[in-house]
């Protein structure tokens, strides 16, 4: 039992939070069961407007379910495609987006993000984010393709301009294959 | 010019302000030019107590200054010592224990601390922990030596047990050779 360090997914919500303010725009770039979709409604309030996706119909229609129930109808605009193509439908500048790599938890579990697609996905992201927005993954390395995911995507990250961004990682040395967290910070100049 | 993510040492400081409570005890194992010390003894108070090590006779001597300057004389105990030794010194649990590592800045460069030296530290500094104790390390890369004690201190960290303590890392993937910090809790239980 530990007394202050908290698993991954809400280390990634401490941080979003500090980010997002009420009236921003925010991407989930794979809503799985939506409960990142959910969080960023909440942070980003009636003012604001949440983008999101997923390649599986499951995940759309649990997501969609999820944010009905919380009464969050108006301000989320749900898509059935996957993050790779989100430039096909967000056009405009962002605050924050998400990433929750892997497979759906409770879903097919071989169907799973990919090195490529993740990749591409993250860099179109990066590109959405306003000076001073924030991108966070959530990345999982225990399942198939994970470990080659991992690699691809520390590799895009060190190519990223250090004035223009800062990618930070969060990770667990003493727990193997546990979620770790990259946060990516754009400039605000 | 970035908006949240701080330096490493200011990281380390928020975290390290979290964990360590007035009437706590600390150790400094690597006092340097004594600026974390200082924060420590401002973080124990009157009511707490602070061991500081530094190899070097430069660096203790500046720290004693440092603390002097700011009334802190009565709560900090400096020894001249090599931070693989602090068993000798200090034989109470602690609350937090802090390592930063390398040279000391403005000080001779040839002089920085070594693979096995400081892993020894390390292992004998979680061994004084209390239950929930911190331990807050801050690793430089960029000079000689300094790979590989990165590589000595992650190897260490995978070894501990996960039920006892948490190793958490936080690193920058597009700043090669920032310091970057490990922090380790120990479990309540």
């Amino acid at each position: 039992m530990f007394k202050k360090i908290k698993p991954t997914v809400l280390i990634a919500h401490d941080l979003l939070a500090s980010y997002v303010q009420p009236g921003a725009v925010a991407v989930d770039a794979t809503v799985g069961n939506g409960h990142d979709t959910l969080f960023l409604a909440q942070l980003v309030g009636q003012a604001g407007r949440v983008y999101g996706f997923d390649i599986q119909e499951e995940a759309v229609k649990k997501t969609a379910e999820l944010l009905a129930q919380n009464g969050f109808t108006d301000t989320v605009r749900l898509f059935q495609a996957g993050h790779e193509n989100l430039l096909d439908y967000v056009t405009e500048p962002v605050d924050a987006i998400v990433f929750n790599l892997g497979y759906l938890p409770g879903g097919d579990r071989n169907i799973v993000t990919g090195a490529d697609s993740t990749t591409k996905a993250v860099r179109d992201g990066l590109a959405l984010l306003k000076p001073g927005g924030i991108a966070s993954l959530i990345v999982y390395t225990g399942h198939p393709g994970g470990p080659e995911e991992k690699e691809a995507l520390e590799a895009f990250m060190q190519t990223l301009n250090k004035n223009e961004f800062c990618a930070a990682r969060l990770d667990f040395l003493n727990r193997k294959n546990a979620p770790y967290l990259i946060i990516i910070e754009k400039s605000l100049v």
